[in-house]
Parts: structure tokens; C-alpha cells; sequence
């Protein structure tokens, strides 16, 4: 795949392995070449890991030059002692690339309630700052997975005036309920530049039209970090603000990639044999709309019948109803794979629930839902369960 | 078992086969010998099926006589077919019984969007009236069984004044996510004299303390139902309210009888090993605490790793903060099966961890959490999440 590895202008990466996983890269490094202005998403849980604590008041600053992650342990509920790891693991990244330690970000994922192991890792940080080059966001994007079964990274070029830009990002986490194993982690780099007020809006904006439209249920693990770097090495008039020429370009740029890693983060999602997007109209408002495009993604139900292949529009209707959704029954309708199977407030039949069924076998599939009660509408992105995930998640030893 | 089958004055019951379902007995009748006062608690779903419609409408007027109950087809989703039938079904036990259509309730559980089979309902009604007896109750717990493995029935005995008064029940329902073969239903009677207005209001507390304490994550299916029939048959003085000589005891009667019903169920959850009771403590409201609970008997991450055995307490403080609730994690405490895991903010260890893992292999275990936020707390019943659960319901043809 080497081939297809973006490359950002002006930026360098690295995945190594410092021996915190059993096998397999578990260091990530992602350099800016100048300072970069930076933004950051974070998860909302009252329970967060020492780097997100870290990353918040660093990016508040809105400059940075590199971000360091590790794989394998996430560095939460460690007390004091996490967040001198957590400054540590900045620092050694800093010494090693000439830059101060408050210039550096953090990330870890992996099983809660371990020490990282730092002599590991600042050995790791050294033998990755050796390793960065351009084309490095492969081994990167390796370097960040735990249960990920495949690397996810996206790619966008877009015009700025007369210039073309760049946005690629990397992306790890089953996206789906969130297992302690499967945080959420983006790393979104650009050689667009942008002031930092206006970089946080853009990602704030993309954010809730992608990694927010997965289904985590509101679950947000302890550590769900998305870094957007944009160290304008492309040159050109910083973007300021939705009015700045290219601005619609680039927030269009922005919000693709994301959507991007965000659908291949559900596709990928434990146990997952498909991605699933879930649509819901006609409700009294966007917020209800959501509401019940959530209920349907993560009901157990309707996953469960999604693996095996069964067009079930009452599980759907039910859980839809379960969460106090106001519908019109008689208006509402239910399309699996793009067969209708209930309208008019009855089934369409057999026969096109033995059609909508042949359609479920497919890696994609789409729920849509219209509860005739409104203008509201959503769109979600999830995946269905599986035995492999339950098998994963109870078997699987921290 | 019939040596331990409940018997409760002046009611008879039976449970029949009439080909709904392709075998078992699917048709139950619980009959009193004179009118008695009812009151009822349905699902708080925005779609409901036909019976529970009915049911509302005419437990309102405080007096019934009989209960009848299919298994097989839950008869939501129809339309005015469904409103048609259940009032049939109504009336053909009413003609059965020599009571008016109106005194008798109707209740459906089974797979959402088929019509009632009428006439083999019609024929089951008869036989089911013919078989009535005292000691019928078994086959009527038997016969609205649908995913349930075992059948769940329960009896207080509790004194009122100078005489003994008789609380039994039957329940049904996998009591866990609500599948749509597993909507809890649940017919309680007593001999106990009771005014209609005082039973709504001791059922309504004795049910929130009970199946609401079931981790249904206020899925509640299309048809939760739970109907208590009093009917006096023990003679004495109507309980009218809390000062009522023996109310008290009726309450805690009535209480203990539904907690050992929602028990069972939770017990029984489709593919569980184990009944698991969740306690919060320490939380900033009652609300808040039971919002926490819920999480974590809710979470697919906690209730696989308690089928692995895996004494978690990350993924419990995960779900927990994820759900934003108020904590002080240097005040948090999490105790799997008695054994305290995390405390002052910090692992017990890996020693208390394998101690904590060894009690998960029993079949009954308590999560105890501690926030150290506040002085709210909850508690709930659930139970795991098995491979067997995503086979039953992914592979369960509807």
C-alpha cells in the first residue's frame, strides 16, 4: 500500500516498535517541519486519560510541532503518576527533535490501569524520530491500532486560490462502543494555513459530521482525541474565517477526510461483517431525529439481526418507539437496503422482506427510516454484532 | 415442580396448546371467581400493540375478571386488524366464562407484524376454560413463555389483620435488551380485599422497584405489561391506603413478589450465565446514581467481560465517565464480587484482580461501584452478554 501513502508538505511521520504490544509497531511520531497551528476534539467522559488532560491545555495555545502516541496502554486512572508519563513521554519526544516539550502532543491507547513502561518508550521516541520521513503516515497509522484490524488513513487535495493544498489523516478505534482497547484516535495533518480560531471551528464542524455520526452511544472512551496540524507549508494568506478565499474548500476538504476515516473506523468496527448507515427523517426535530437513528444503531436488536441477514423491521420499530421517538405509525416507513418493508403502518410482505434480506448480505447496507411526525432528519454510521465481538471482548485478557 | 405451584383463592388458571407457536403450550387463562379490582403497568413505548391499548383503557375502570394470554405472535403493528382481534380475543374468553367482553384483558407477545391466528385462538380459549383449576397457575407460566428457558412464578404469603392473605405471580420476558420475543409480561394475584385506587398505586411502586429495576436501558418492548388482579376471596376490609391495618405488610408482600419475578427474569436473560446486581453509591442524586448503574449493566464491554470472567474495572469506570457522570476518582471505589479492585484511585492490584476473577466464575455476582460524589444511589439486576446471545438473536427467524 505504500504506494497510496499520502504525504503532507512540510510534515514527516514515523511507527516503530518499542516492545509495549507483544508484536507489532506500538510508537507513533507525526512532525511538522515549522510550528503548526493545531486543534483538537476530545472525549467528554468524566473519566479521562492523563494525554487528553495534557492535549487540552496545550492546545488551547493553538500552536504545536509534533504528537506522539503510543499503542497498547492507555495511561488512565494512573493518578499523579500518569501525568508525569504522560510530560515525560512530551519531553523525550522534544529532546529528540529540538523541540520544547510544550510544543509536543500526546496520545495513548490501550488497556486502562497500567503504567507505560518508559524506558520503552523513550527508547521507542528515539529510534521513531530516527525512522520519520515523509511518506511515513503508513507505519503511523499502524503504529496507533490495537483491535484494528486495517490501517485507516484518507487523502484530500483541494484548491486554496491557485494553490492546492493537502489534508491527510490517520485514524484508529473500533468506533463503535468504544471497548477500553478501541479508543477513538485521529491525526489529521494539512499544509493549508490556518489561523488557529478558525482551524478549531473547522474541526469542531467536521468532528460532529463524522467521528459524532459513529455509533458510540455517547460512550466516548477516556481518551477519543482528534489532533487537526496545519503548518501552512503550502504558503498563501492564512484562511481567517468562513468569508477567507478557499475557506469553503478546505472546511469541504476537511469534512470528507474525516467522514472517510470515520465510515472505515465503523466498517472496521470488532466483529463487524458490515457498515451500516442508519437515516432517519420525518421527525418533529434534528435532535429527536438523531435520538432515534442512535437508538437503531445501537440497539443490540437490530444489530444482531443485521449479522444474521434478517430484515427485521419490527426490532427496528421497536427500539425507535422504546425510546419514547414520536412517530406516526400509519405514515411511517422503514427501507432496509433500499427495499421498503413496512409503509403505511403495515408490512410490505414477505416477499420484500425475503428481498430486503438478499440485499443485508452485502458489506453496505442502509437503514431508512421515516416517522411521518416532522422535518427532522440524521444520518449515523455503525457496524452490526457479531459472535467475534463478544468473543473478542470476553476473551480478551487485559 | 406442581407440588410447588402457587395456589391463590377464589382464582383458577390454565395454559394450553393451540398452534401458534410449533410446540409448547402458547394460550394462558387466569380466571377469577368474582370481579376483581385491577390495576395494570404497560411500556411507556411510542408503538404499542393492540393488547396493551385495550388493557389501558379498561384497567382504568378498576374492575376485571380474567386474563388471556397468547404466546407466539405479539400482534403489534396491525393496524385496526390488531385492535379487531385482540377485542375478539376478549370476547371469545368472555363467552367462555360467562363474563361481559369488557372484564377481560388480552395481552400478545411473539414476533411483531404477523396477524393472531383467530380461530385457532377461538379453539384455545375453550380448551383453556375447560382446563381451568386452582392449581393451574405452572401451565399458565408455561404457556407465555417465548425465548424464556424455564418459567418464572412466585408467591408471598402475608398477614393482614387476623388473616392470611396469598400474593402469587407469573412472568416472562428475557428482562435484558427487550427483544421483540422477549416483552415482559407479568400477572400477579392476591385474595388480598383491595381498593382499585390504592392497588394502582402499590403496584406503581412495587413495579418501579422491581421490573424497572431490570436493565431494560428504558428500551421497554411494545407490549411490557403487568397486571395485578385483587379479588377479596380472603374476605375482611378493603386496604384503602397506607394507614389501612395490614397495608404495610401487603406493600412489602407485593414488593418482595415482584423483586423475585424481575430477578428470575434478569436470571434468564437470553443467553446469560449469570444474574448480576449493580450498585452505585456515592453518586450526586438518586437519578444520577441510577443513570450510572444503567451504564454499566447497559454496557456491551462490561457484560462481555463478565461472561469471560474478567474482573474489568476499567471498562466499568469507562462506561461510567463516559456517561458523564460525577465522580471524585480519587474517592472512587469499584468491588467486583465483594473484592475491591480500584480504590483511592489506583488498581488493588493484579492478586485482588485474580481474586475478583474467580468470583466472576459464580452464578450470581454484584458489581459495587462508589463515587464519591455525593449520597445518590441505585441499584439494579442484569445479567452477561454471551455468544449465545448475538446466535439467538441474529439466527432466530422471525
Amino acid at each position: 500500500m505504500s504506494a497510496r501513502i499520502p504525504r503532507v508538505p512540510g510534515f514527516r511521520a514515523s511507527g516503530v516498535s518499542c516492545g509495549i504490544k507483544d508484536s507489532g509497531r506500538d510508537l507513533a511520531l507525526l512532525v511538522s517541519d515549522r510550528p503548526a497551528a493545531v486543534a483538537g476534539v476530545f472525549t467528554r467522559s468524566t473519566v479521562v486519560g492523563a494525554p487528553v488532560e495534557l492535549c487540552r491545555a496545550r492546545v488551547r495555545r493553538g500552536r504545536a510541532g509534533a504528537v506522539v502516541v503510543n499503542s497498547g496502554i492507555s495511561n488512565v486512572a494512573m493518578g499523579a503518576r500518569g501525568r508525569r508519563d504522560a510530560e515525560a513521554m512530551a519531553a523525550a519526544a522534544g529532546r529528540a527533535l529540538g523541540l520544547a516539550p510544550d510544543e509536543v502532543l500526546v496520545a495513548s491507547t490501550g488497556v486502562i490501569g497500567e503504567p507505560l513502561p518508559m524506558s520503552k518508550i523513550r527508547r521507542g521516541v528515539r529510534s521513531a524520530a530516527d525512522a520519520l520521513r515523509p511518506g511515513g503516515l503508513g507505519d503511523a497509522a499502524r503504529a496507533i491500532m490495537t483491535t484494528d484490524t486495517v490501517p485507516k488513513l484518507a487523502v484530500r487535495r483541494v484548491r486554496i486560490g491557485a494553490r492546492e493544498v493537502t489534508l491527510a489523516g490517520i485514524a484508529k478505534g473500533s468506533g463503535m462502543i468504544e471497548p477500553d482497547m478501541a479508543t477513538l484516535l485521529s491525526f489529521l495533518l494539512t499544509d493549508a494555513p490556518v489561523q488557529p480560531a478558525f482551524l478549531r471551528r473547522v474541526l469542531r464542524e467536521a468532528a460532529d459530521a463524522s467521528f459524532n455520526r459513529l455509533s458510540v452511544d455517547g460512550e466516548g472512551s477516556t481518551s477519543d482525541s482528534v489532533l487537526l496540524l496545519a503548518n501552512g507549508a503550502a504558503g498563501g494568506t492564512p484562511l481567517r474565517g468562513p468569508a477567507s478565499p478557499g475557506a469553503r474548500a478546505f472546511r469541504n476538504g476537511l469534512r470528507e477526510l474525516c467522514e472517510e476515516l470515520a465510515r472505515a473506523l465503523a466498517r472496521d468496527g470488532e466483529g463487524a461483517t458490515k457498515l451500516v448507515t442508519v437515516r432517519v427523517e420525518g421527525a418533529r426535530s434534528r435532535a429527536e431525529a438523531e435520538r432515534a437513528a442512535r437508538r437503531i444503531a445501537n440497539s443490540l436488536l437490530v444489530k444482531t439481526a443485521l449479522f444474521g441477514g434478517d430484515a427485521n423491521w419490527g426490532r427496528i420499530l421497536q427500539t425507535v418507539g422504546a425510546g419514547r421517538t414520536a412517530l406516526r405509525l400509519e405514515r411511517t416507513e422503514v427501507a432496509l437496503g433500499g427495499v421498503t418493508v413496512f409503509r403505511h403502518g403495515a408490512s410490505s410482505g414477505p416477499a420484500a422482506r425475503r428481498r430486503a434480506a438478499a440485499r443485508l448480505g452485502r458489506d453496505e447496507i442502509e437503514i431508512a427510516v421515516k416517522l411521518g411526525a416532522g422535518r427532522g432528519k440524521a444520518r449515523l454510521w455503525t457496524c452490526d454484532l457479531s459472535t467475534d465481538y463478544v468473543r473478542i471482548n470476553a476473551e480478551y485478557t487485559t
